[in-house]
């Protein structure tokens, strides 16, 4: 069938009915212009040690004929859904994932996941949710006992999924429903859905696929609730793949995109599990049926838990910057080959004008700052997962989560924005399905609010801070490395003038990294000050806390992850000028460009004191000089970094630069392209009628 | 099989896989909260002359099966394309649309758009092109003997479509490439496709539906190019639907959103029409030969001929407030019931937060704002339509065009970052395609680049005011109403400071005037600098203008177009307050809410001198307290503007509060939802392999 297929791909091709379109040079001629840059050194710098692997995976892809978006276009949900594991089993077989594969480093499997997301974060999250979620739910959770599930799971013998979020609850874990209430005359667990809200939700893998789940429920122990714990349970039969009895399964239904994932919802009436299903490595029952743990405090328990889970939130972060990679191929391609208005006859490049520059090219920036903190959460991330084990109140961890909440919300707030402005820089082109644009907003849109509502999640960033800065008033140094600028001196900030007179003296970088670091020291203090005002009319901290959000720790939160990021954003930068120097030039430019945006952006704030009219002029113009200047060299610059053609799926986006032809190509080919509707009956009917 | 299908949901229903769900009274309480208002005096004051047709409308579809969302939600786009023309029909004979009822007021077609519009755009859209753009094109460019081509469409003896955009050309409408060459030896004109890029392209109703087009052509009289003229001709055979020989017609295939519209694109082959498909109001050939129109001068022809055509801007500002409604509605319904968190054992419903509270009352602030316009809009369309056929150069022409490209801009901005916000503010579940936020963010998303991209259109307000202002420098007086406050006094503006100490002082009415003029004029100081400096320093004025438009020139189309908004909000809240009392003064409050929420966007330009940090808090510390009183009133207010639930579609919004319940109704109805997947031998076979 494939290849009467592709016969018929070809006689449409023939049998064109457009006039024949001569080759397009627009891009060639973009391609030109603008500074030198290395993209191989490029390429290898941002991905780093996992270099080989990457690419590895994404001939992998490349050469499979299953990895293809526009045989997807029409597909109903059910297919896209089977079409995945086919996507997942061919990659996962190719590639021989195993457990001794994902041992060899801690990189691996992201590695993995980074290249299915460059095609579809539907297939990444399908394979991450088993292979980072439920697998590292158990070792982070669970003890030796458990290491056969991991196995287990590392051959595909099980495959899992990770059920947390309820109906009724999401951001809120310490108030889900599901009980686990223990029988010591059994020493069984009995997992009950109380309600309707307590059924698990969204859960991915589950509505189809799962055969094991990870599960948290409301710990019973003597008619006690214990909190919230985790066990590893099956949930359908191993051959005939029907949930077992005592559970319930089903399937979500119609989301906004992600088709490709079977997110489900799970019941259990009296549902019994064997005592090793606990995952047990910090709360256990004695064999005389007593609970104990090695956290005492209930309240500190689900934090600890909680934080082992890292991995999934830096997931987010790659796909944030993934999405924005693959919009910005697209719109940036797109917009050095269309052509629109001029002062003569022959029409500008739309990537010519300031406006459309402005656009675009901030976010290319922001791409860049958003790789420079993910290689920092990749680096860290093993030696976090390490420290967790030996002391999960270590400052290391509560640093590495208090960066990785601000910064897993900053990265999708800036996706997000990014994508859109990438779809409306593409006009109405960028509506066709075909510009891929559409299907990576839809799977973009919910980086915002998965692995912890980004508006929740940045709060405790917050509160890290807040905790930080109390130490220093109770007289002890500030222990977190990343908080070392904070300077609890209200009277020098309010005297602080920047002394920048123009681009040149802003765009230093330590200018940049003086002013950013008074914008944090700023905002904390407004927030300390407005917290102490809050706590004033409120009935308790939560009221005063929450009053304090709007304008204040929100800000507070993401100014540290952008502080953060410009920290990394500026080691990544030098290391890069080390290796080549005229890429490190460029790349340079765009770090200051996401500096100054920063200043822009958060103009109102200097300008209550900090910095004047004509200073604020100043990052105006150099912002948008910036941006004329990186609009030249950034066809470049995105050749370096986009995925190929056939990965990233958009006809905008074609490297060859022959845009309108694969529009044209991918539109003929699409069903029913010249049929006559099916409902012509109808038509014919509607003339009828009102004739009569 | 509708019985069959009925009776099996009743089943469904019956046999319900989850725990029952008691009565849920959480939007019951929060809708007693705040202060009391009037519902139908609001709604009614909101819909003005035209409330009775659009309620007979909305209660046609509520009444009638074919109107169901959850039933479309699988559908392939064939079949959603003949749900529509279905939905059409059905509406269009209930309601007896016909050439005399629409002639009977200006706003009947737009109130059945109106009505249409809350159910679907892409029913919306699909009629009024053929309505409005159709129609008026013909109306607005061709004379009596055109008149049956009106007649047949009222009829839908014809369904017309409206061929402008190319594959090439969008809002640069001059560089259209498809030629009509005039022979006189036979008075007809030969129309062609010269280039790929010149199919005609996104055409909407032309892939499947219409036998007619009004289309834009380059005139070529003598061989001379006359520049673009509109014609009427037929496309498709009325017996056979057969597309006519020399008119090649095709789908565009798969869109982001708007499934339900069949755009299309044509190519032309020597396709010859006779000569009184030339709509020829303007222009037209002799008999013998030769070229005349009335407009002497090529390049102002066809912005005369555009300027008729505003209707379809008007219908995009339409459309994003009723997205906006239809996102509030979801996103405050649903805040009202879902709980999430609090500091003791009762949660609190997720609107009780000032963060969550933030994120939605704004955006209800900017939908009376966007509406307020729209009905400034309404009133003046056919006083405006009018004028043109007198004097297309007329202030009053000038003026609303100016107003109405500002408006469409800043509408379908504010409307995308509106749903992003509903989207996020419902978590995950507002990622169930049953919420309807998807669909409603997906189909509002093209409103910033249809109907002229706003980013280019809204360049036409900026020439507007300029061209005023000039008018000023040159001694006359500026004759545009809206332009009245911009005073040419640069000395004075530079030494202008804000009075306000406290809120009280800032929300004021005059207050709030007072700074939103001088931000206008200041942004306007601002631009002409930026103008001038760039002339000095660019090849042309094209290339200085251009240069203008980031942080200038934008800003200032932008400034102005939120100063009429704000000029149109207040009226509309004045008349409101003579109706009934409490509901104007909640309104105000509105009003103030949008107005300071403006100061505060713009508050970096702001505090370039006019105001301090001080006053920069005061603002903030407005928009929160206010934000913190609408909250409270906003169940009882989106009561009063939301369609009813099936109109709607979405399970978040419902009226009754019973947002679970109905979410798992729908979950448990939609198709395959306890199956097991067709796709099971797959999984079975993956675990093989492993296995061997």
């Amino acid at each position: 069938m494939l290849g009467i297929k592709r016969l018929s791909l070809i006689n449409n091709h023939l049998s064109s009915q457009f006039p024949p379109i001569p080759y397009d040079e627009s891009l060639d001629n973009y391609r030109k212009r603008g500074e030198e840059i290395n993209k191989e050194v490029l390429l290898r710098h941002i991905f780093g040690d996992s270099y080989e692997r990457i690419i590895t995976f994404r001939n992998h892809m490349k050469n499979d004929p299953i990895f293809n978006h526009h045989d997807e276009a029409e597909f109903s949900r059910s297919k896209k859904r089977e079409r995945v594991v086919q996507q997942i089993a061919s990659i996962y077989f190719k590639a021989i994932i195993s457990y001794e594969y994902c041992k060899a480093g801690p990189l691996r499997k992201y590695e993995l996941l980074y290249a299915l997301c460059d095609y579809d974060i539907a297939v990444a999250t399908r394979i991450s949710i088993h292979l980072v979620l439920y697998i590292d739910a158990i070792e982070t959770l669970g003890t030796s006992k458990h290491l056969e599930h991991i196995k287990r799971a590392y051959s595909l013998l099980d495959y899992g999924c990770f059920g947390m979020t309820e109906l009724g609850h999401g951001s809120n874990v310490a108030k889900l429903e599901t009980t686990a209430t223990y029988d010591h005359s059994t020493r069984e667990f009995i997992i009950n859905s109380p309600t309707a809200t307590s059924a698990k939700w969204w859960i991915g893998g589950l509505g189809k696929t799962s055969n094991k789940s990870v599960l948290f429920a409301r710990l019973i122990v003597e008619g006690v609730d214990k909190g919230i714990n985790a066990f590893i349970i099956p949930i359908r039969d191993n051959q005939t793949h029907d949930s077992l009895p005592g559970v319930i399964i089903g399937d979500c239904g119609k989301k906004i995109g992600l088709d490709g994932i079977d997110n489900g919802f799970m019941l259990f009436k009296n549902y019994r599990v064997p005592y090793d299903s606990l995952l047990d490595k910090f709360s256990s029952i004695t064999n005389d049926g007593k609970f104990k743990s090695i956290i005492s405090v209930k309240e500190k328990r689900l934090g600890t838990m909680m934080v082992g889970l890292i991995g999934g939130r830096v997931a987010v972060v790659s796909a944030a910057e993934q999405h924005m990679k693959i919009g910005l191929t697209a719109a940036l391609r797109f917009s050095a080959v269309r052509k629109q208005f001029s002062s003569d006859e022959i029409e500008n490049p739309i990537l010519d004008y300031p406006l459309q520059r402005y656009k675009l090219i901030p976010h290319l920036a922001s791409l860049f700052a958003i790789r420079s903190i993910l290689l920092w959460c990749n680096k860290h991330l093993p030696i976090v997962q390490q420290k967790i084990n030996e002391n999960p109140e270590a400052i290391e961890v509560s640093e590495y989560h208090a960066i990785l909440s601000a910064c897993k919300g900053v990265a999708s707030w800036y996706s997000s924005s990014c994508l859109q402005q990438c779809r409306e820089a593409c006009g109405g082109l960028g509506y066709s399905y075909y510009a891929t644009l559409g299907r990576i907003i839809m799977n973009d849109n919910i980086g915002s609010t998965w692995e912890g509502d980004s508006g929740v999640l940045i709060q405790q960033t917050a509160k890290f801070i807040f905790k930080q800065v109390q130490r220093n008033f109770k007289g002890h140094a500030i222990d977190a490395p990343s908080l070392k600028c904070i300077k609890v001196d209200h009277e020098k900030l309010m005297q602080f003038k920047a002394k920048f007179e123009n681009s040149e003296q802003l765009e230093n970088e330590n200018s940049l990294f003086e002013l950013i670091e008074y914008r944090l020291n700023y905002i904390l203090y407004q927030s300390l000050m407005k917290l102490q005002e809050a706590t004033g009319n409120s009935k308790d901290m939560f009221e005063a806390w929450n009053k304090s959000q709007v304008f204040y720790l929100q800000e507070l939160a993401k100014t540290y992850g952008e502080y953060i990021m410009m920290r990394e954003f500026a080691k990544f930068v030098k290391e890069l000028e080390e290796k080549c120097e005229k890429t490190g030039k460029v790349l340079r430019k765009f770090f200051v460009l996401f500096s100054v945006g920063l200043i822009q952006k958060y103009s109102a704030s200097f300008q209550d004191s900090a910095i004047n009219a004509h200073q604020a002029k100043v990052v105006r113009e150099s912002v948008v000089r910036l941006c004329g200047e990186l609009a030249e060299v950034s066809i470049k610059v995105i050749d370096a970094i986009a995925p190929p053609d056939s990965i990233h799926g958009s006809v905008l986006g074609v490297a060859n630069g022959q845009i309108y032809a694969k529009l044209i190509e991918q539109v003929e080919k699409a069903e029913e392209v010249y049929d006559k509707p099916h409902w012509l009956p109808l038509l014919q009917k509607i003339k009828q009628i009102k004739k009569t």
